[in-house]
Formats: structure tokens, C-alpha cells, sequence
């Protein structure tokens, strides 16, 4: 483990040294700044499963790396059995989380690579490996900053935006999803405000997304969770705009618990309601949100913050990581190939695989 | 200050003890229950603004009791003199916390009682005016019972019940109002179960109505504030109910922040939506909840909790302590002397004043 000071220009959670890979640890934010290195699958596995880094994109680029370290030291010349431990490595993060689609998304096309240049030698599939991990890094920021490009014309000038939990910068490889539209929009030389829900209990809003939009001169003011309705109320926001960890062919989104009352409360007070996401957070193969699964965390993130007691003891809790917004309540969802809106059954599938 | 154990039988947050009056102090709740002991107007004053004590009804009692001790200590023989002194003592309790009208309609019953009997000595005003703080203060346990007899009828055996703050025996002189709805529920043989809010940023729910519940062993589940409208889409909430700090004329009421939010969501599931509240919450001087001053409340109660930094350094921050329900989102309003439902207008006039 070690600490230093972050890059000031651009925010990236996930950084290589040498072999190595370092992640900003995001539970210690933002009273704390340090960063831990890493080389093997089970501490890539324990990072994620810990949410030393969290946001589905950057899950995704963790769980890439976290292939490359594993099949570093798979010991076989035979591509054959290698090919059987990287299976082996992939079930063991993608045990890590539930939710978010793009873990396995990016596990499969770490498998998918494999699969597809067995007829090479392991040392060569191992540096195969290694670039593909390198390639999906890279790839998300790239991603991030089309995303940023195709969303933000729907963000008008002077806008105050609401957005939940992190989708930033600290979410992803750099950018981010939902604050990657704004990061955009503000470079297109819009005026933009961000109104940061604190985001209980983890309390990513709070800070992560006003840490980093604070870092980018961004302007931001934090509320709790429980405030967006009051501020709806007075006309004091025009739009709502969130990321995603999965969604259904249908456009129902799981997102970070919470999204579905503001998409209520935008309904009800007639305000857009975004979501932002990589191609690689829609899950064809569900139908519907329904079909998600909800990941269930420990009591212990809501009834204690480090060691201060927020509840009685054996208080009974419930902490489900996500909830889902049905497509209805969606104005549109912003993704690297284009905007989707209304008719998302049909829109989804043709934009996962563009022309 | 003195630490002791609190009564297990019944929750009374303010007790008497030789002519000094003993408050639970709220901040410390659920880790610790210390009691602290007042004989001063200026610390009652100092009590209410710093959330020792907090919950409208318990507030109106407490300055009551400032009132009390404020002019035990009146030097002068002349009632007009006295009684030029109390309304000054009355302006320093008026100060503490602008939105709850229980305050002000304690202040101004304490006022009324001195001007109805100018005509005796100052001795006589002073005992007349300790004998109005008890009476204020018991009758408000009787009050919070009879609102229970009439609200629980609302209360299916069975309810899952949902309730944001603390509107229990800690915000008042004993048995809540919402809570003392529940308590009267449970009383009456059905099985009741409740979700709490922890509502942030005082944690109210966590910390108090989860503490008391638990203390009279009403099952009770904790969920962040951000959680209610998941539970709502998977059918998991029956009804809710909650306190008011203010209700004007039109049935509009000011509640804790993000009270407002779960009128809208209760609306969108179809789940009645009630309001639990003495006589004394209805300010019919104001004609809707637009004129309802809303206290802000200081940043660090967001961007700290102790010494745990939750937020960036110098992060802008928005802190309502309260927000305005509009009655179209009530279902009723439950008081001492009856439920309101529907023609808030004319019901509330109405009841406030029982034939």
C-alpha cells in the first residue's frame, strides 16, 4: 500500500505501474487519498468485492485486469488447460458483485479473446491478454467522452442538474458516464450547475462525485437524498441525469438504490430523467428489470459510519445495493453509440450493434 | 449534567425532578442516554436550538418550561412589569426554531394565562404559570392518545408502516403522535410492523424511532431515507404515516425534509398517506404551506457526522430542515379531536374548535 497525491489534470481510479495496477481507494475518500497496488486475481477480486473501487464501468476494467493478473501465473503449456483456469479466474470475480452487467461483460470478452486464439502459445496468450485488459481500459474512456458528445445537447445552458450516486470519473476508467455528459457539456462552453445527492449509505455523492466535479471546477452542491423532492418543488431543477449497472432490453435500468424515487419525482414535476451508460451495461438477455439481480449489503453500511453507532443495536435492516426504474419513467438513455429514446425494445437492440 | 438510566416503561424525553426540569439528550441516541439538567430559561432556550430536544409537540413543552424558569427569576412587584418581562423571555424561546408552530402556540398560551390574571400578585403568576407548564405538558400525553384512538382505526391489522423522522414519545411529552398512532394500533391487538426512515442528516429515524420502537418491541426495519421508493414498487409498504412541524389552513404541512417525497411516492403506489398531529400544528393564519417559514439548518450536519469527514472541504451544501406537503397528497389528517380528510379548508377550521 502506498499513498500519493492524484493526478490534478485528469481523474483515473485505476492506474499501472510496472505490472502492477493501483486503485484509489474510494471508501476512504475524500477525507483520505491513497492508493493500493495490486498483482494477483484475489486481491482484484477482494477490491472490487470491498468497493475499494466501485461504479459498473470501472468493475468492468477491474475485473479485465484482474483476469490478465490471475492468468499471469497460470503454470501449463497446454492452451487447452489454460483456458480452464481462466474460466476458474472469471468465476471468482465475478462472484465479487451481482448487479452491474459490465463485470461479466467484460470477463466474457476477456474469455471471448482466449477462446478465439487458442491455436496460440500460453506466453502469447498471456501478452494477448495483457493488451485486451489494456484495450478495455483505454476503451472506456474513449467510450465516455462519445457518450459525452451524443448526451450532451440534451443538457441546455445554465441547466441545474441533478445526479445520484457517483457515475463520474472515479466510476469508470476516466470521464465518466453521467458526469462524463456534463464534463461535456461544460467543455462545449455550457453553464452547468450539479446538485449531488449524498447517496446513503456509502455515500458516493457526497464523497465521490463532489470530490471530483469539486477537483474540475465544476460547481456542485451536495443534499441528502431526502431533499430532491423539496427542490423539485421550486422549479430549482431541469433534469435528473444517473448511470447504470444493468439494463434490460425493455430500458428498465438498475441503478444505485435511490434512482427510482428521482425518477418518480422527475415524473412528477415534468423534468427529464437520463440515464448514461456504456453499450456494455445493457443486458439483452433480460427482458425485463424485473429479471435483475438486486445485490443485498451488510447492515453494518447503514447502522454504522467507521465506528460511530447510527442505530440501536439488533435493529433489524434492509440494504439493497440497487433498485430498478421502469423504462417509463426514463426520457432517455445516453450510450456511446447514440441516444435512445420512447420505443427502447427496439432502439436498445439496434444501437448495441451499430452500422 | 447527570447520566442515569431512562424509564423502560414509558419514553419520556423531559421529566421533573425538585423544581428542575431533566432532558434526554437526542444527540446522543442511540450510543448514549444522558440526561441533562435545566433550571434556566436561557438553557431551555439553548436546548431546543441545538436538538437536545427536538419534535413540535416535545418543543412546545419544552418552552413552556423555559417560560417557567424564565420568570421564577423576575425581580419586581408590579404584574404589568412582570408580565413585560415575560414576553421578552418569550422572544428568546421564540427564536430557537422558526417552523414548528407548537412553539409559538406554547409561548402564546403562556402569555395568555399571565395577561387572564394580571390582576394577581406576582407570587401567584409565577406558581399559576409553573401549574400551566405541567398542565401543557401532561396534556399533551393525553393528547397523543386520543389521536391514537382516532387514527388507529386507519391502521389494518397487519399494516406494514412506513414513517419518516421521529414523530414518537421522543418528540413529545410522552406516547408520539405518528408512533402514538402505531402505539394505539398495537395496543388495540393488530400486528403491526414498521419501516423507519433513517432520515438524514439528524437521523432522527435511525437513531430515535428505531430506538423506541425497538424499546417497546414494535417490530421495526431501518432503511435509508433513498430505499422507500423501491420497498413502494415491490409492494412492501402499506401505508404511511408521519408528524407535522406546521399545518396551514388549506391542509398543506410542513414536515422534516423529505416528507414531501414520500407524499409523491405514496401517491404514485396508491398508498394513503396520513398526518398525525396535535390541534396545535394547524396555524390557520396562514392560508397554505408557501407561508411556512422553512428552517436552514447548518452545513456541517450533511458534510459531517462527529468528527468523520463525509464530504470535500469547502463543499456547498443545502441544509431545509423541512418541507411542504401539499394537502392534495394527504390522505387525512389525524388529531386529538378527530381525522380531517378531504375539505382540509373547512375540516381543519372546524375541528380545531370541537363542539
Amino acid at each position: 500500500m502506498s499513498t500519493c497525491p492524484i493526478d490534478n489534470r485528469v481523474i483515473r481510479p485505476i492506474r499501472f505501474v510496472a505490472g502492477q495496477c493501483q486503485m484509489l481507494d474510494q471508501r476512504l475518500l475524500p477525507a483520505e487519498e491513497v492508493w493500493h497496488s495490486y498483482t494477483t486475481c484475489q486481491e482484484v477480486a477482494e477490491a472490487i468485492r470491498t468497493m475499494v473501487v466501485r461504479g459498473a464501468p470501472a468493475i468492468g476494467v477491474a475485473a479485465a485486469i484482474g483476469v490478465w493478473f490471475g492468468v499471469r501465473d497460470i503454470d501449463t503449456e497446454s492452451s487447452w488447460e489454460f483456458y480452464q483456469e481462466l474460466e476458474k479466474i472469471c468465476a471468482i470475480l465475478l462472484a465479487t458483485r451481482p448487479t452491474a452487467v459490465n463485470l461479466s461483460w467484460a470477463l466474457e470478452r476477456m474469455k471471448h479473446f482466449a477462446e478465439s486464439n487458442l491455436d496460440r502459445s500460453v506466453p502469447e496468450l498471456k501478452i494477448g491478454l495483457e493488451y485486451e485488459a489494456l484495450a478495455i481500459t483505454q476503451e472506456d474512456e474513449k467510450i465516455n467522452r462519445q457518450m459525452g458528445k451524443h448526451g450532451e445537447p440534451l443538457l441546455a445552458d445554465g441547466a441545474r442538474i441533478l445526479t445520484h450516486c457517483n457515475a463520474g470519473a472515479l466510476a469508470t476508467a476516466a470521464y465518466g458516464t453521467a458526469l462524463g455528459v456534463i464534463r461535456a457539456a461544460v467543455e462545449a462552453g455550457k453553464k452547468i450547475s450539479v446538485i449531488a445527492d449524498e447517496t446513503r449509505p456509502f455515500l458516493q455523492g457526497g464523497r465521490l462525485t463532489a470530490w471530483e466535479l469539486q477537483k474540475d471546477k465544476i460547481p456542485v452542491t451536495l443534499i441528502c437524498d431526502n431533499m430532491a423532492g423539496a427542490l423539485m418543488s421550486k422549479g430549482e431543477i431541469d433534469c435528473v441525469i444517473v448511470g447504470a449497472d444493468r439494463i434490460a432490453a425493455n430500458g428498465d435500468v438498475a441503478n444505485k438504490i435511490g434512482t427510482y424515487t428521482l425518477a418518480v419525482l422527475a415524473k412528477e414535476h415534468n423534468i427529464p430523467f437520463y440515464v448514461a451508460a456504456p453499450i456494455s451495461t445493457i443486458d439483452l438477455s433480460l427482458n425485463d428489470g424485473s429479471l435483475i439481480p438486486i445485490e443485498q449489503r451488510d447492515e453494518r453500511e447503514i447502522t454504522h459510519i467507521k465506528n460511530i453507532q447510527l442505530a440501536p443495536e439488533g435493529i433489524s435492516v434492509r440494504n439493497p445495493a440497487f433498485d430498478i426504474t421502469p423504462h417509463r419513467l426514463v426520457t432517455a438513455i445516453i450510450t456511446e453509440n447514440g441516444v435512445v429514446e420512447d420505443d427502447y425494445l427496439t432502439g436498445l437492440s439496434q444501437i448495441i450493434k451499430p452500422t
